[in-house]
């Protein structure tokens, strides 16, 4: 381990402090926060899904509505369906390459979005999770002004995560904080490890 | 809406599922994955504790160890150890610039990698989350070696998680799985708006 100053150390804490506390006070706008998490590497849904847990953890009313409905991602479902104070709906078709039917896929969307545009009327939830929107955005099979609208004509402390790749411009530019998440390296990928319950799937 | 052709759509679609089928198809190496979720963007801790409720919702064992305790992720906290199937520790102090006391935070890191060591030592463990435990590293108050042996040595199944930025480069290659968090807008930092209950807290 390397030597490091307890003097030197303490000063910069010290300095982190108050810049963490100056940061902290300037903070002081109360109002729900949409939250958008795009990019190609892995965590983007698993991040909405531990909000979720952190807003349960404060007896927070949360509402989710997966996008796309496949082999993955069974095991939040299977977990989040059974606990009280979630509201879960899963799209009612599979991956839209499972079903190549773009009518289908379209209705599918429309009849999830009916559930989401409820939720974002509905001040009871606190937090809203809109898991993999930006798959049926990119593919067209949701109207991007009217999925804005109803973000933008939401209650004002509700919170709402949308995840997905390939987020729309016009949504970044709508939502309070983006992060984009960067594929370093991916084992499912790149060095043939099959994709793992608990971690993948 | 964009119009688009159904049958290049189809076409499409088709192509994309071969590809998602080869691609399962190659990757049948069956083994724990050690995955680093790094970078200053939001979501890194959420994403960790998002595969910890997927674990959950599989029926696996899990062992979370916090190597970051303070004001913030309290939601988790209360969400995750009341769970049968949680095992959950937090380290004894709390954030370094609020102590200023190098020894004392050395002492803490170390007493909860003693709690993280134990558990990679243990395959009744199939998922591990070291949360934080990058600043930890970041910060020296671990020895970089012991972390990677330990991680190296753990059981042949068992999955981890490590959260932080700043991810040191030798963990990174020694990971499966590395996702770096790019901030693309931050409505705390950004927007003088107050950090939110179950968002950021």
């Amino acid at each position: 381990m390397k030597k490091v100053d307890p003097q030197r150390h303490a000063v910069r804490m010290a300095h982190k402090q108050k810049i963490m506390t100056e940061r902290i006070a300037a903070a002081d706008k109360e109002q729900g926060v949409l939250l958008v998490l795009t990019g190609p590497g892995k965590g983007k849904s698993s991040s909405g899904f531990g909000m979720l847990a952190r807003a349960l953890g404060h007896g927070m009313k949360v509402g989710v509505v997966q996008f796309i409905k496949g082999k993955f991602q069974t095991g939040e479902e299977a977990f989040f369906r059974q606990l009280p104070g979630v509201e879960y709906h899963v799209m009612g078709e599979g991956y839209t390459w499972d079903t190549q039917d773009r009518e289908r896929d379209i209705n599918a969307a429309e009849a999830a979005w009916a559930e989401a545009g409820r939720m974002l009327a509905d001040d009871s939830y606190e937090l809203v999770l809109l898991d993999e929107l930006n798959i049926a955005l990119r593919h067209e099979y949701l109207n991007l002004d009217r999925v804005l609208d109803d973000l933008q004509g939401r209650p004002a402390m509700q919170h709402v995560i949308v995840t997905g790749r390939h987020a729309p411009e016009a949504l970044i530019e709508l939502a309070d904080t983006v992060t984009e998440m960067k594929v370093v390296k991916h084992a499912f990928k790149e060095q043939g490890i099959k994709a793992q319950k608990g971690v993948e799937l």
